[in-house]
């Protein structure tokens, strides 16, 4: 068998969001072998913390827990996690900033890129990373771009499901199957005990995408009943040998 | 090595349009030893052959010409064709005419379907072709539609590149790489002696649509200089177990 | 206390759609006391009876169950119900079908409007019966239509929710609470038991819609945890007297 | 009677913009008993005081007349006013000017928010001022920002009309009726000598407005000839207990 | 002087439209000495009259006040008129209505066309006039088209300002200068003694319109205080020699 | 014969993208006798570059040539040209170099102003710079903006095409005719050495451009089988005497 290729790398704004979004594909990846890299440009101390700010943790504490249940759910999926710690709510955008993250490509050489859609009405943070993120790569393929490594290829990037899809421009373009990896998302997700009202709303979301993902594929496919699914969007067109 | 499984579905207006537009992905099926079938809802006797016109060719004339050179093409191209005859300039949709389509989507049971775009303000033939095609994917997967057969399941659809893209909002989504088949792609083209102008206007396409494929591929990849590829837009997310 | 004023009209492609995606918005207005009337163009007999359909049951055995069944959930709402028996998959607009629906709206003299939205890329028969019903509520408006009854005033017209929202370019402009009347939209899912994976999918979606009309509305308003909602969009602006 | 609840909070990017297209909102509030607050980042000293500079006035004169000038017409709607003096031409983003409105969201704890729309080629403050309006009101919301004050809820945010409304993507959504008030928002104009031409321009607006919003609301509801009316787009989805 | 080239057709749903909405283009091109024809596809004898219906007047009636209005109006402007009386309320599209659209288009050869945008939520006559007038111009174009004349060549289409612009998709993207001829267009807009209303109405949009044309041709051209334009959008690219 | 009135103002992220781009307008201009004044942010010495770095040359030596090579095709065309050696990749707005602009802009006073497309998820500098074109142009009307001159009129902004115009929203909208000036676009490019697969393909876009122009002018017009032609957006509306 084959060397599994390619690395995966996620740009998240916060320390959680990577697992209700994208924990799905990156069990996938890091199933297949294949180096899966999680990059939080924050811990989201102050805008998804809301419960450790009511129970009187202070700043340092929160982001010392939001470190670590991240940490976890990082090791559940099988991935590397790096936090860059600039500051959330609001995240801003910095010429260093964005320098750390063309490093981060540079480093990892990824063949696919997950990060936020650029439109969230209920959260800027949000497509503030992914303004960086898509700069950075862009920055990380410039041969004259001085930072160390070798020009970054060009890997598609995929915006994962925002919260509120509809308010987001948000139109599913492609359906992943992860049924196989989602026990390890449901483990992942448990990582995170004070958002547990999320478990179910992002199980169920699994599943209404898994119904989806049958209904697109037809009826004949004999995929199973219990089929989970995640939603992606493209920023660049598919290169492909086969329409399919 | 198992069966080539699948069969393509080319759903196209005018006698001549699967050439230009979808001759690399007919190629592509057929050489993997899929079925591929064209089906012509009219020769474009009245709006694409405007030089047998002037040549004062009778309508018959051109109906017969027009069917023989896209015979020619679509066997070039390893593919059946089938002609619905329903008249061009304008092309009405008719239940009846729908009804022709149901059927011939349950006898091919396709896996992929391929048309025009729904927008095209140069020719308002191809956006009807499209909106029946697309209906009659949707009535054919209905068990309860009077025709013969199994319902169908849910087969991706593609757009194929209008000849004026930007003015049909067409935004390239899937690039497909047809260099191992280009050289057929130019025998089927060359069939069409009337439009000798086209055949290096849409190798000229081919190009530039490679090197954008090239570009989004990345410069590792190792891609030949002379790529060359056709571009599709899809209706329907993409279904994958992978994201790449 | 004044007499509730006022009527709402549901035009429905099919028998069901109305309980699914708008029985909310019916039972709330036939608890003020307001008449309610659905309208449904077609019984749903070929295109959303598949079960029937393997079962062997004949098409005039279906179009009789499909009507009972709408009529217990009508029933069950406080809801008048009509069918036009129009013939679905597909559905066609004639001149004689909108005459039909434009005596319906002289006759019932609508303040609110529910129908389909305007695009839908799985069924062509919803955006059929809503640009019927959008049609029709303009031929009422004009005197000069040669139809019984006073000409119709401005009713607004609210899209409600589609199966697959994202890809019906659906974006919630609007989100009805029925908490209060859910118990009820749920016994009229109850009337529908062919399609019983749909009860618990659309008791899913009103809990998130709840979640964001709760989210939306601010979390002082002392909304209750199991806030249900019902989702929908405006074709017209709003009309009001105070911003809110 | 009940005591009226709610503020309302008006994010103005210069000295004059709310008179000319919200001032029928705002002094319907006033009117209701609710406190009403405008906060002008800027006092367009440079940008929209072009008569001033044509008479030589100085910079510090500019500014002084155009504070007193919309301290007029505040009065004369009810409503309180505020000045950030942030500078305009152009008015930028920074964290303190951000964190300024943060503090006055705190104080204010509005129910409505109104503030220009995103999108204006002709006025690059008008976005800019809405831009911090909507981060400041996310960032109010955490209870996690270090500002003094409860968390705010959730209250709904209108765009006001810009002055080309079609080059802003401008499309009315809702239409309020300020007949009742549109004397005092002449008053309010009045109050500003310097852009005369201006009266008119937004009487007639309003006349326009009025006659969409009876078109809308149809022909049976009685509304006076004289309607008067101002549009609004909303930002998040409206919450309702009734469709109308 | 050359003598003047080309000729200016326009295709209206009902009898006024013309009047309202292009009457300075018309008159523009007759005064340069064109040919300018108007073809009124209806009367609007149903969706247009609400005056005469209240009045008592019969179907015949209507449509002989219309025609004689419409003509009296064409007259002012130096324009021929012609009425296919297709029927309004609703207007349908059949071959037999375009084909004589396309008779029109091969004897006038035009050289400008205007029409109704393709959106109006509050009248479907207008684009079901603007879809026939756009497929009539392509089969037009068509030499294998079995119409008397020429093919024709490809003129360039142009959209008129609907009535409540916002809700048309409508954005002003030609602004055209009427000031030399807004004499004549008042004059014919009295042609129309049942919507007097509509007199000033328009007589305010050309106002509005000239501030537009003012603001975007810079405050340095020294157009008159009173300039008058008309706003229109274009369908197919401006071809031009020089950029201006 | 008159004087040629007005100038032409192009602002350009990187020192070549206006040969590739603009230069039929530019040498159109040029030949009329008007002046054309080139300014370029930056040299685009890291981004575009990649065959300097790759040959190991140092970034000033990269700078020195492009600077050369874009002085020469400036030259070629009849042009100005000034760099603002703002640092590309990325280039940065601040308020620094959005003040020179300004004072470029006052000191050209044009007629016409080209720039990038606001879109370009390729590229980041390009909608970058022209943000600040617009930003700057806006600013340059305000008689309080403190710069030396006039305040500038309205001139109209045209965006050239991008590389990817698809990817980039770029529809055209305006195709200008360069058929006479094509021989010095040709040579201008020629200046570019670095970039010499990129002559090619610019000829080609130039036929293609050159084959739509005539296709939309339509075939009596008798244009040249080898019309050349650039396409254009417009971001303001045209302001014109006569619908052409």
């Amino acid at each position: 068998m084959t060397e599994p290729e390619g690395a995966l790398l996620v740009v998240s704004a916060h320390a959680g969001d990577f697992v209700w979004r994208a924990a799905g594909a990156i069990a996938l990846a890091a199933e297949r072998g294949q180096r899966a890299k999680v990059l939080c440009l924050t811990y989201g101390e102050r805008g998804e913390s809301a419960r450790a700010w009511r129970e009187g943790k202070s700043l340092e504490q929160i982001k010392a827990q939001r470190r670590e249940e991240a940490e976890n759910a990082a090791a559940a999926l099988g991935a590397e996690i790096e936090f860059l710690d600039a500051g959330d709510y609001p995240l801003r955008q910095t010429d260093e900033l964005v320098d750390r993250i063309v490093r981060v490509y540079r480093e990892v050489d990824p063949t696919v890129v997950l990060t936020h859609p650029l439109t969230d009405p209920y959260n800027g943070d949000h497509p503030a990373a992914a303004r960086m993120a898509l700069e950075a790569r862009v920055l990380a393929q410039a041969i004259g771009y001085p930072a160390p490594g070798e020009p970054l290829g060009a890997p598609p990037v995929f915006f994962f499901e925002p919260h509120q899809p509809e308010m987001c421009d948000f139109k599913p373009q492609v359906l992943l199957d992860i049924t196989s990896v989602f026990e390890r998302k449901r483990r992942a997700m448990e990582c995170l005990p004070a958002q547990q009202h999320m478990w179910d709303y992002y199980t169920d979301l699994a599943k209404r995408r898994g119904v989806q993902l049958k209904r697109n594929a037809g009826p004949n496919l004999g995929l199973p009943h219990d089929t989970r699914a995640e939603a992606y969007m493209r920023l660049y067109p598919q290169v492909t040998g086969e329409l399919s």
